[in-house]
């Protein structure tokens, strides 16, 4: 099913001078898909370079019912930028808006378009003395519309809240191709039902997001950084518990770390280095941040990571007493992903449960995993204090790598069963996409997924935004 | 119109034992409202105990194609819980469904019915150690319910967002009856749309809020207030601004008061007092809270307001030195409603715009107001760091009451005009219901008018729940 040559001009033009590519040759490079698990196909990529033009291209796609699959940076991990196999839809990529429209350092609020590169808004916001808090690995390409379509997490969300929570309007193109302005700079506004949430997190199936006024935050005049060791899951929770009462709820990253990451880090990854004498079961990737310059941090932490070794809740911590030594300690964190794929074939779970419920999640999918097959090496790691485990699966070191990567399904349904028993996510920070549908199907409670279908046959009744998405 | 007897019988038996008041005298209470705008009528008040006899209620309503009126603690300003004067419809009352199902201080969640007392939540909160924010002057009486069906804002939204931002799960009975469970304690939870926030602050008409789990934060382990007296509004943005840096961010409230309500609460409400030697244009309420214990808070804001002194930015200011000062510089605070009832009638504004607007709205609609009505004596104070601004009028001293409040709607369209240019909100806090409807047409942007209609009409074709509000 290919589009009419006229239609695919019609909506060419519309994408205004310099926004139509349709040789195949500039086109690849916006298929490339992070993972390589899907192979999309379109005859158009359109790359209009405002919002009217934007609205152009939706409506000529609307007029003539083609699909629209909206792309940003296409950095995400569930399929939720390609286009379908056959063709039959347009690529709509908002990569020239990149401008950011306004930013007021005394109201704390920027107005971008979503083309703008994460990194850029953070640096923006840096320049003006102030902080946009949202960050993940990718920000150096991808863009605030993705990172708001799939309502990103990354290693703030403790302090800062998901992508959505740093929204305070949005600009919207409609499936028929009218314009929402929402872009409002309002921290109370209670006229009516909140239309911005409904858009953000729906991968695009809803609409395309052209712009959003970001809520930034005062800059941190301090950062303060440790790695602690603990030798037991239940160890770590009340350490949070603790760090988060003592430092006046400045903890703006807990992420957890299992031995086993550590070691294939220091193994494969350059600039990781185990900083302990003695190896330790897990250890807890703490940073404090504050605004407040004289908060004396550094000592916060310090004084409360040794009251919890004198109760022995923690084995031993280090702090870091330089800006390279701190990057040494998220070196450790950060190289995970890479120094998993130096161990052979990994089957990847972004999961979350009550974050009451982590240790207890850890353990009961850690047995069940390794009772399903003997040697699988589960490397749980990532955001402890939101509760959400990257619990990843590293193959048994003789197995065949393509063998292990056939029992994906078979390892995701016993993961996610643990998870769904346990009252979590099957998607905590990625989304949904194409890669996740069918579990979705699977695990969405029957009455949330009605309601769903409902809200986006309302908006998008001919069904052309990002098909074959989410619901 | 009223609803048969077989009809109201089956409802009535459908809200369990003792969940039924039939009786005029019994129903009565459950029809005050709060300002007298509105008088509505029922022939029957639901009272049910818990989420399965709430369901049962709907249900009967539905298949009978009866109107649904959801009502918490009946505190809000806009006649959003009234039912019509026709009789047509079924008050829904959630006063009997009061649990506290789960509190966890580690997780730092709480599980807690649509009818637990706002107080007792944070009664709650604070005997396992933490903190719910969320607290207003209707506290010791609305319920958690009516506060996320309205989206409630308050003191503390600056520091910790308005009610929609402490939810992570909702339990929903929809218009036909079913149960939504979207009680989920997640941080992160990427499944698709994000339907919680679609009946937060829709004010009942898209659902009927049964329970909800909160976000708590550590308590607050040291407190700091303050008054500081500024000449210029071009001031107090600025003093906000460096108050936020200063203190690492824990600016917890911060709110204007101008010369005239001081003087009004000075007069009238017992309790107020000028702390000041000589007067000044505005104040400023300031209060800065930390779950750090050694924080030194109280330093903090000292050598911060004695730098804004030292700069001419600030004339003078006051801390309280101990929790009687602190309830007295509250009290300027929290008399101006009362205040103003003793300066004759006042009609009112809930309005917001952009923060870095506030000064400019302020003198615009002063002047516009005094222009239109000499001698009319605007009040504005409120949660300025919010950009939210109740902006009251007094009614000129010797103006006959009567003849002052028929200019409700005509200074009502020269304020929200002006609030209208700036980008602003016409209801920042209170909501729509009934009261705001007819502005939210006027002043509604098109599309987004259109939008909430479609989302109305896919969750509750039928139109049974709480008709006439919103849209």
């Amino acid at each position: 099913m290919s589009i009419a040559p006229a239609t695919l001009q019609r909506i060419a033009a519309a994408a205004g001078p310099g926004g139509a590519l349709t040789d195949p040759a500039d086109i690849a490079p916006y298929l490339a898909e992070e993972r390589g698990l899907f192979r999309g196909a379109t005859a158009l990529v359109a790359r209009p370079a405002d919002t009217e033009a934007v609205a152009a291209v939706v409506r000529a796609c609307a007029e003539a019912g083609v699909a629209v699959v909206p792309q940003g940076g296409n950095t995400g991990l569930v399929g939720g930028a390609v286009p379908p196999e056959n063709g039959a839809a347009v690529l709509l990529n908002l990569g020239r808006m990149r401008r950011i429209r306004a930013l007021d350092p005394v109201e704390m609020t920027a107005t971008v378009e979503a083309g703008c590169v994460l990194a850029e808004v953070q640096r923006a916001a840096a320049d003006a003395g102030c902080l946009f808090p949202l960050s993940l690995g990718a920000e150096g390409s991808c863009q605030i519309g993705g990172n708001l379509a799939t309502n990103a997490g990354g290693v703030n969300v403790l302090r800062y809240g998901n992508a959505r929570d740093l929204v305070l309007g949005l600009e919207v193109v409609l499936p028929d191709g009218r314009v929402w302005n929402g872009l409002k700079r309002l921290r109370k506004d209670n006229t009516g039902y909140d239309l911005k949430q409904l858009f953000i997190g729906a991968e695009g199936t809803l609409g395309v997001i052209t712009a959003a006024v970001l809520r930034l935050f005062p800059a941190p005049a301090e950062t303060a950084t440790a790695l602690a060791a603990v030798e037991d899951l239940d160890a770590v929770l009340p350490l949070l518990a603790r760090l988060r009462a003592a430092s006046g709820d400045t903890v703006t990253a807990f992420e957890l770390i299992p031995r086993l990451g550590l070691e294939m880090g220091a193994r494969h990854v350059s600039g990781v280095a185990d900083p302990f004498a003695a190896p330790h079961a897990q250890y807890c990737l703490i940073e404090l941040a504050s605004a407040r310059p004289d908060g004396g941090l550094r000592d916060v932490l310090e004084d409360a990571l040794s009251a919890a070794i004198a109760e022995g809740a923690v084995s031993d911590a280090v702090i870091a007493a330089s800006l390279e030594q701190r990057a040494g300690l998220w070196r450790i964190r950060e190289a995970l992903p890479e120094a998993q794929k130096h161990e052979g074939g990994s089957i990847k779970h972004d999961v979350s449960v009550p974050v009451a419920a982590v240790p207890d999640f850890i353990r009961a999918a850690t047995a069940a995993v390794t009772a399903a097959m003997p040697g699988i090496r589960p490397v749980p790691f990532g955001h402890v204090g939101d509760g959400n485990i990257h619990f990843n699966l590293s193959q048994p070191p003789a197995m065949d790598r393509a063998a292990f990567l056939a029992e994906w399904e078979r390892m995701n349904r016993i993961v996610h069963d643990i998870v769904a028993a346990m009252d979590g996510s099957i998607s905590a920070e990625h989304g949904i996409g194409r890669l996740k549908r069918a579990e979705l199907a699977h695990y969405g409670d029957p009455v949330a997924l009605d309601l769903m279908r409902r809200l986006k046959a309302a908006l998008d009744p001919q069904g052309i935004m990002n098909p074959g998405k989410i619901v």
